[in-house]
């Protein structure tokens, strides 16, 4: 039997169940990466950046409700990669000045696959007239930029401090 | 004995490594993206990415000598799971009209985490001094983006295109 040919909607399904798992599994990630974290400010953002991402992870449960479906993620190697990479850091640079510096790059590669991915969820959605999937994702991918501008300033001046006091 | 603190110049040269290993990884990939595309426009956006590609790992070997190591990949579960998501897609959308939005969604993928990584490397290479290396990272980072936006571009009017015919 040949197989049933796939459309632009399985792909926009399989991909929100893909974004589904990678926004859990940061969940779980926070907490170890605050918990990292020696400079204050970091630490608070990546307190801000878990509550936060209990407001994704709440959003694409709508997004399912609109195209009813059940919530469901789908194991995705992207993020745990990029997690993996983060655990790594912690690991081969506790006590060293280098630590937050790190962790905001882990940070910052989370960010960016967040932002390539609901960027490409926005964009089928338009093309797929859900409404109300576009205005919740575009929601997310905006906070996702703007956590990401945030990284980068807190990085330059983290990045400074730290080299200053080596 | 305890560990020597790892610095931030260690943080740079083990991050130069894991994206030196990710671009030959995606050197490796682009030609699978170019066979397995439908659209014309797509095909040729990746044989131009692969070229390009070969030049950003020249950059990074001009940036290991400037640093005086020798080039050398580590591996980078990142772009492996990137990778892997992007194969799973031509495997599983293989003669479907979403394929080439497939394919789309995996290149930004591959892009974003690109232009993070030598967005971090441009800001560490500043704080280190390194003023050669910071001119190297920061073409290939400004090529990334216009990659991007390219892709974008290319996206919108493919997956356009894809809808109408289906």
């Amino acid at each position: 039997m040949a197989k049933e040919a796939k459309t632009l909607d399985d792909l926009f399904h399989d991909t929100l169940k893909d974004i589904y798992f990678a926004e859990k599994k940061i969940l779980g990630a926070l907490p170890k990466m605050a918990e990292a974290a020696q400079n204050a400010d970091l630490k608070a953002a990546f307190e801000k950046h878990r509550g936060q991402t209990e407001e994704h992870v709440s959003r694409l449960e709508q997004v399912f409700e609109a195209i009813h479906e059940k919530p469901q993620g789908k194991e995705c190697p992207a993020i745990m990669g990029i997690i993996d990479e983060g655990t790594e850091i912690i690991e081969d640079y506790e006590g060293s000045p280098a630590l937050d510096a790190g962790l905001l790059a882990s940070a910052q590669a989370v960010e960016h696959y967040e932002i390539t991915r609901y960027g490409t969820l926005k964009c089928w959605a338009e093309e797929l007239g859900m409404d109300s999937a576009v205005s919740l994702l575009d929601q997310t991918l905006e906070e996702e930029k703007d956590t990401d501008a945030d990284l980068t300033e807190l990085a330059e001046s983290v990045v400074n401090q730290e080299a200053e006091a080596a």
